[in-house]
């Protein structure tokens, strides 16, 4: 098992030998809409639909980022500009390590949402664009931790959606209103964007 | 196949069943030593060889961190533990998603490695300190990018081992000395290592 890997030059596995030996080509699904669009339900739910059947996938969602690598950033336009960034390049080394990064997050702007999709492209990764268009009163509506309350109430500051503005993608790969359809749709539909896209069988 | 997964509440797959579905258990193995001290030798081939028998590994360099998610970074004092920082946060996501996150940086701190060992205990995943203890002048006589007679002739400043100091870790999991041993025996070592922590079987 070792004998092959004694070179330095022959000891670096290729993108496409890891995919190949993982048994899934990496990729992003980048979930993006409203605050209460259902983008980490969607997400939750692919990843371990996926995981189940055996492929690889990994969801960065406010849970596992915010706290942690953009602790450091507030919510000043700069700061959020990097926290997607950041988000970004996270999200493709998972991708080329062979997994489906799945992230969550509103990503309200198009120009940062683009840029994640040429660093994508650059670098040879799928970048899969879910855009969730969910109607406004809907997610105002569910607003299951109070937050949509809270702006219209004047307490909280720039919220998407209430005092800052929501760009739609412009292409996205797949829209979808979870206002209608059920969580199972949405998934089968995540899933057959991800066999169009030969990344999983 | 989705039919379990319907339910919001019951749809996050835990850490361990996403470590029993994948079949690793995640850890991040943080290679530390001076410049060509064989860093990123080693974590190549043990990333290799982990996915060649079916395991889950990537590894965390220079060249995908530098010019992707740390592109934004300079060498001054605040850049460089920021720089540290932000793989630490990194390499925990890969080990938790269940892969083990294998890091190649000189990180001469012993300040800025500890933060990075707190964090993974804190979040329950392994931490293991791979310290290369490449006798200086060997490391100098490599010299493979030609970056130590740079900076013995002036023209790099603050280069580690020439004009800043790197402390070695008082209580690292494995030291090697890769000016004595060979790739192989340095993979046995770490192999050694893992199974001990139940990374891999």
């Amino acid at each position: 098992m070792l004998e092959r890997n004694l070179v330095w030059h022959h000891c670096t596995i290729s993108r496409e030998e890891r995919w190949r030996l993982v048994g899934t080509h990496g990729c992003t699904v980048w979930f993006t809409g409203l605050p209460a669009s259902g983008k980490s339900t969607l997400a939750s739910t692919l990843e371990s639909v996926l995981i189940e059947n055996g492929h690889r996938a990994y969801r960065l969602d406010g849970d596992n980022i915010r706290h942690g690598l953009n602790s450091d950033l507030r919510f000043s336009a700069a700061d959020r500009a990097e926290n997607i960034r950041r988000i970004s390049e996270v999200a493709r080394l998972f991708a080329d390590s062979g997994c489906v990064a799945l992230t969550a997050f509103i990503s309200p702007y198009v120009a940062d949402r683009d840029r994640c999709r040429a660093l994508h492209q650059r670098d040879g990764l799928p970048f899969l664009e879910v855009f969730l268009d969910t109607p406004h009163a809907v997610c105002e509506m569910r607003d299951p931790k109070g937050m949509y309350k809270k702006a219209r109430a004047g307490q909280l500051k720039g919220f998407t959606g209430v005092d800052d503005p929501y760009e739609p993608p412009p292409h996205p790969e797949l829209v979808l209103n979870t206002g209608i359809l059920d969580v199972t749709t949405c998934i089968e539909a995540c899933l057959d964007l991800l066999r169009r896209h030969q990344v999983i069988a």
